[in-house]
């Protein structure tokens, strides 16, 4: 049976007393990528900025068999349990090609799941980056509008995904491998640079490999400028299996938050962040409506082909392609 | 008095004959904010392409203090010793503001800056990043035509421009200074990423704290992912004042070169480069003529001041300056 069309004041009043069901289906309108949709999407979020804001915002990355969603459901039944209500979103732009999706096997997560604390939402299918990065940041909002006040955003880190990620939170967390020497897991680039905190998960398998492995990713973090002048990024041991750590992760990100409104950082990282979100979704919606036109697209694949054989100069191509705005409005 | 306007054809001519003169008129030309300027710059690059590629470029960074322009002087003479035709070029976004530019003080590269087979070009002044980007990779390219064999381009490392000038170039060497433990320069965000090589200048003054150095380095650099299968990042000692190890920089650099170019890595790398930028530039090039249109600008300050406030949803505030475009159009 088709589900009866919700109205804007529905929805947001459903999502404002945390009717589950609502929630998933503001979500869903927020991924639609019906034009009605997405108008409606915008009005219901308009009238729930004033409800959001409130959570801490965490994202988790760590490449495939890191262990990451037993660590969710680790993490996340501990917070549930300590009176939390917790929002786990998931950002894959693979999941598009490969048709599977991070969370969509919720099997793993077997505790969160039933929990009625939590709240897992697997990843948008829809394909490209930019897409997917304005639904996970609506998503966001919604479920902060809905109450929950940890949302996790988990990564499985491809392409750009984690700098995406970890430019709409507060804390980035990256979960790691134990392994030493030679073992020693590779950081892919990019990341150790956002991480907050870096996380040996299964150190109870080894604990003296583990023990090095954060050694090694601590003196690396070390070498690095902090990006905050009150926050040095940190690398701990931690077990999913026996829970060991889980506490000092929370205690630090929940260190962090304070440090970072006691030194009014926290204010200016939500502010920068919405305006740098803006100026990226400007810059890419401009591009894209560009090269829809039907007089660029028929240059562009030319131009693009000599600047990768080296036969036209970048500069050419791109004066020769903006010179179709200016003829056009000069044809009319 | 005022020089003789050069025709296209004397410019091209005379940069293809290596004439100096005429080669710093023509980054002159491609420097200027001037529209007839920039369509003859152009005409210049357009029939000077099939002359160029044919450089090693080379980025150079290093913090103030580090003996940037020292290195330079002793490994460019180096390398003119050997036969080699040398350009240093510099880009400094910060020179606009401060009225200075870090090479336009040629005293402290005495012989390099007389020397028959090298070229300085001090950094160009206009203010804005992407301004500078073109210009650098335009005078590149001209000093390639002119037979310049090896392209330095320096940057201080303000903003983004480290990444900026690995993004035009071929081999990136950071250079730090000695220190071990917590006196260990930390290394700015985004650098660690680029460096194919980091050399630890001033090695002669405490070698003992320079190896230490170099050390700390190189395990941060191993335990990054690799961009390239075929290239591990290193680290070395050098010493401008002794002229230790800059045998061994131009050796790795010639060896990374060899590697790249045996798998095929060089000449992807380099149409990867020109392709980025062609994007980049559409993208910036875009946003700027947008972001100059009167009814942009009268509503752009408030709807930013919105997001920078949270009051006003970043989604709406892009679709609503979208919008202006569509109203413009139905409005001829």
């Amino acid at each position: 049976a088709k589900r009866r069309v919700l109205s804007t004041d529905e929805i947001v009043k459903g999502v404002l007393a945390g009717n589950r069901t609502i929630l998933s289906r503001a979500i869903t309108l927020v991924e639609s990528r019906k034009a009605e949709h997405f108008v409606q999407a915008q009005q219901v979020l308009e009238q729930l900025m004033p409800h959001t804001g409130g959570s801490r915002r965490i994202g988790i990355t760590g490449v495939p068999g890191v262990g990451k969603s037993t660590f969710i459901e680790a993490f996340g039944t501990k917070l549930t349990r300590e009176g939390h209500k917790v929002a786990v979103l998931a950002v894959d732009p693979t999941s598009a090609r490969s048709g599977g999706s991070i969370l969509g096997d919720k099997t793993r997560m077997n505790e969160l799941s039933i929990d009625p604390n939590a709240y897992i939402r697997p990843s948008p299918s829809s394909g490209y980056l930019g897409g997917v990065n304005r639904m996970t940041r609506e998503t966001i909002l919604l479920c902060e509008a809905a109450g929950f006040d940890v949302v996790l955003v988990e990564t499985v880190g491809a392409g750009q995904s984690e700098t995406m990620v970890s430019q709409m939170t507060d804390f980035f967390l990256v979960l790691m491998l134990p392994g030493a020497g030679d073992e020693l897991q590779g950081i892919k680039k990019g990341v150790l640079e956002i991480a907050d905190l870096i996380a040996v998960n299964k150190s109870d398998a080894d604990p003296a490999k583990a023990r090095e492995a954060k050694r090694e990713y601590s003196s690396a973090l070390r070498i690095l400028q902090p990006s905050s002048h009150h926050w040095r990024p940190q690398s701990m041991m931690v077990s999913s299996l026996t829970r060991e750590g889980l506490d000092d992760v929370w205690d630090l990100i929940k260190q962090h938050r304070q440090i970072m409104e006691s030194e009014g950082e926290f204010t200016a990282k939500r502010a920068r962040q919405q305006h740098d979100w803006m100026w990226t979704m400007l810059r890419d919606r401009l591009l894209e409506t560009f090269t829809r036109r039907e007089d660029v697209k028929s240059r562009l694949k030319t131009l693009e082909n000599g600047v990768l054989e080296g036969t036209t100069h970048p500069t050419a191509a791109v004066e020769e392609l903006l010179g179709l705005i200016h003829s056009s409005n000069q044809g009319r």
